[in-house]
């Protein structure tokens, strides 16, 4: 959707008269420039895959970090600015150990995407005391964070108004709308985690204008089992796509 | 009402020649754009139920919380904004405990409200000592607080403005003017807690698109017999859908 | 009266060229759209009535209460915005309290009244250390502030700008012009606390659009001989009205 | 004098490319707007009277305060902004007691006078610590200040701009053009306390477009011989006025 | 010079094209709306001669002081905004204390006027630690600086700007183009201080609209030998002018 | 590429209606101005080369510092305003030395090249208390950042958005876009460090307006051998140069 | 260069869609309508030359310091905004000494120039503790700063954007163009210290209009052999255009 200009959609936290807050959402259609990521959640645990743009041979593929961990049973993937989500990640990355520190548990999935939304939330005020990042604008990323807690296997979508649901499987990006349509086409509630696995690279597939290859997608998993978030090294994933 | 252009409604807190705020109006527009939620007071205790629009099959209804516990004696539904409610609730739910901390009794249902639309009031204002949230803006966000104290069950409605008032019957967001003419005809004054239940169901079916599931609505209720705040669980939410 | 359009109307502390503050103004319009209130002074204690605009009969009349204690020898009825009003009596309610810490006697009326218009005068302003609610707006409220203190009943009324005159009869709200002229007409120095009620309801039931009953007026006193400000309770408001 | 409307007259500290600052000047225009007060020295010692307008006949005239006592050898009569004019002598107040408990002495005229200019000068600014009442907008009043010291009788005249300048015969407000005309052909250096005190009333009665009355008009005087500042009771201001 | 309007000219701090700051040189037309002054520095000491605009006769003369001392051995004659140039006085006569109490010296002159300019430069800024009153505009406000120390007589010229030069003889205010052009031509290296008095008169009184009077002008003088900075009083003021 | 001009492209922070930043757009057009930089990357080490523009023959070649040294081991080449990098670099210096001091061992180029970003990104906020110089504005300049650590040698990009990534060779600053395509042409995964110096030197001179001298390019490598990081001195910059 | 005005030059920190700060060349232009200054290097140390503006015979040249010393081996000429300049002096005064008081040896001429361009580039930065005098707006001022140290004579140049390059002879100022010209012509590697003062003079001479005296320029040396930066004395200079 391509947004009307409008007289209300430069101040920061200006309401238009039908209520709508225009920074917000032109901050979400800075997701919609960015690269694509995908996220399945089944009872064995989560997968999450984004696709890289690699707009030279020369640069290093590894060094384009478009999922990252946060605690060893948290990661996220991100799309839009990458210095945002940055900004983000450390601060859930703070959030869940002092968790650990303080009570000796990990912090719960929702809790931690509560925390990055909480952040989020908070753009255009200033002089706040408890040392988070709250930027002058609202943050321009979403993330789709999985892991696994007591609850087991979670996804869950933030976006820059601050807003988090929690999804079966969600597409974000670029080619997100498409994405999203597969998704909802061939996800089934009793998938297994290879499944989902062979979904994720197969939905990025089709969206993404260049061949799939080791260098170009990116894939994390967290399972129920082992309780730990991974993202996959080279040799995993190249099976991965060797079984697309 | 859809509001004229004015040139004073940009400044978060310009008066207009009229003496409107007209940045207050608008955030009270973007309530209109939300999911709509209902509440009835009865002398057994409150109902709350709300509607929740799952617009992907992918989405986990449950992560969609519009019915959320302040304490365990109140509890609050929202329409508009999801993380300025969040913000609103966290505020409750600390003043509560502080209450219950420092005077080991529980919070009245009106000064829970009162503490919220105190908060609610200060946008605009920076370096507040006292640690609440106080915003840029106007919260973009209505809430239906439920409760029951020593005075019996109570039902508060509050505003971006910092108003509340009590109703005995409340409806708020996209189809509020409809449910609220319904409500006005179907209340009495010696509605059973049952009844409330069935009205409120009843009332958000009639406004919503989409025929009323156990996933797409969500109920809660405080009895004054139990003083006690609870969401219905699937089973009892199943139940209630079934006498419908 | 209708102010015509300036240039010099939306900077807070703007003067424009005849030494008009257009801000403070159009929030004395504020009041201008609020509902009705009357105070009338008597050698014997000192009357307030208030309208209260019932838009819906499933709300709750005694949750709008436009007449409130500020101690227990002051209190004061309100027209405009609420939450503004509800602002400026908490800040009365902590100045008399503290005075009666530290001095072991009631604060003088008029002390009280300054000590609100101090408040009201300081919007614009950041950053004071003592605590009390500045706001970044003039407060869109009128008060009539009844009570009574060593130099007997008194009746004062303070607007926008922080300027505080005392009254022997006074309406404020949406009916003031209106009702000012009744006041004129029927006030006399002898009256006595009885005629002023009756003549305080009557001045409200001329500019009420609405029937007045028990729950759409408030009416309040504050006696010399008793030292005390009461709201009527529904029996004695009933009384009232029934002497009308 | 009408201002010209002007491109540089908004901001509170901008020039003109005249040198001129019109946030200032506009300030000046309110005290037009005030009512009118005349000052008259003599070596006998310094009358203050002013006009009150009373609106109504239900507002009790002795509420309205155009004359205040500062310390127990100065006071000052106001026109303009009455609540501006209030913070001003609060902090003349504050500003003479911290002499008198440091130096066991009273404060001299002149001293006083400069204290409330540097206030008035500082409007503007803010973050500063000293505590004094420093406002966003220059103060939009004006003061004749009477007191007597060791150089003898002194009335003093401060505008928004911070000046101040010693008279021996000053009107400001509405009537002071006129005023002023009459007090230049008027005045005489041999006069005594009681023909000043008749002039000052003569000219005032001039330019009210009421009857002067015992109660709409207030006089006070500071004396060589006592010292002392008082504003006149009823009894005397009624033998004044009826000398006249 | 009568500067042409840019669009440049508003902001305190905003550099035109041409590199100027023309709020600064709005602030420097301010001075030539000003009342005119003279600085004549000899071998001898220095004199200052400065007009006094008395708008009417019942204005005391004496209280517009257009001259003041600094410190024993330096004085300041002023043109443009009176309670501007206060301010910077005040700032003078506290620092050449504060450096008498340190060191138990007198500060040189040109550290004197180097101290004012700093201050005067520093406009626009806010939070400043050292107290010394930073304004948030120019001041609007030059001074003549006139003083003795060890290098001899001295007298200094500053702007706005905060910029400082040493004349032998200058002259500021609405008169300054035809007064520097007179001293330009009658002035000569080897001037006696009663020559340069007879100058510096007959200059104001060549400028000045009203016959020079004991009352509008305002004559002070520094001389090398006793190095002391004195104010003319009445007598002394009258001998010099019988000598015109 | 150039910009359309927009509406949304003044304020510091604020989107467009696609989700641009075009603030930080516009400060990567500044980089685009400044004089070209190379970097190339081997397994031996990294090669960074610079032009150095010299606008006149009086000017001194060795002061135009377009390399610097961070640490021991790394080294940053810069293209845009100078000045910004130099508050980059000092920045990164300083984390640098805290990082050794407190545990004892280099800094990683990964971490390094973050920090610098982190301080990047943060442009338009205020009041941050860790001492790092945020601007009011993106920094202009972009970076080649060369170093090695445990994991070898590695060159990475940093630009005003805060982003960075890892490349095998990349060039930026006016004659990025050609010196790239070259890069891309000659690199080879397995090229000696003595080929990667030649390479650099040939593509800045394929760029270069001038005759490449001892004086008006630069040159610093960081071999995997030493782990150190140096600036070519004359002697061996001329042996670089005559090898091409 | 006359720029074409532009709609993004009024934000002091505001990039234009060039990739342009606007204000930092408008403060650049400022520069261009200062007095000319000249600076020249040799082996044996560094000459400045600089115009002095006498506007009128009553000035006194020697207050008019174009050429001041910063410690006692380092000196600067300045052209553009004199008031602007002495706070870049003052603050390189503060460095130099602090230096020598912590290491009990002279500050490099590069690290002092250095210290300078840090505080310029600072500009429109608030709260800043280390008590620097960052302003809200660019320094109008260009810098030329000699001196000699354990490298030898250097001769720095500094602007508004807080860049600073090395030079054998550079030029600033209103006549900085032609200056330049000449100088590159004249100046060669060689020279003696006393053939650059001649060539210094003969520069200054051909741009200035009036002819050479002794009160009209300012030359200063800084020897390599005495290592002491100094202003001439009049003799000294007398001889010097002698020598012309």
């Amino acid at each position: 959707m391509f947004l009307t200009r409008s007289e209300y959609d430069r101040g920061v936290n200006t309401f238009s008269p039908e209520g709508r807050l225009f920074q917000v959402e032109y901050a979400i259609e800075a997701i919609k420039l960015g690269s694509t990521a995908v996220g399945i959640c089944t009872s064995e645990g989560v997968i999450l895959a984004v696709e890289k743009r690699l707009t030279s041979p020369l640069l290093t593929p590894s060094s384009i970090e478009k999922v990252l961990e946060i605690d060893t049973h948290i990661g996220a993937a991100m799309s839009g600015l990458t210095a945002d989500a940055r900004t983000l990640i450390d601060h859930g990355r703070i959030v869940t150990q002092e968790h650990r520190f303080t009570y000796d548990e990990p912090l719960s999935v929702e809790s931690t995407t509560q925390s990055l939304c909480d952040l989020a939330l908070r753009f255009g005020e200033d002089g706040r005391d408890d040392g988070a990042d709250a930027m002058a604008r609202p943050f321009g990323v979403a993330l789709l964070i999985a892991g696994v807690d007591e609850s087991g296997p979670a996804l869950y979508h933030t976006d820059p108004s601050g807003t988090y649901v929690k999804w079966m499987a969600k597409a974000i990006g670029a080619g997100s709308e498409g994405a999203q349509t597969a998704l909802q086409e061939a996800w089934s509630a009793g998938m297994t985690l290879a499944e989902a696995e062979g979904l994720a690279l197969k939905t990025l597939k089709a969206v993404m204008e260049e061949k799939v290859s080791g260098e170009n997608v990116e894939v994390a998993a967290v399972t129920a089992e082992s309780g730990k978030f991974k993202v996959y090294g080279k040799e995993q994933l190249m099976e991965c796509i060797g079984r697309l």
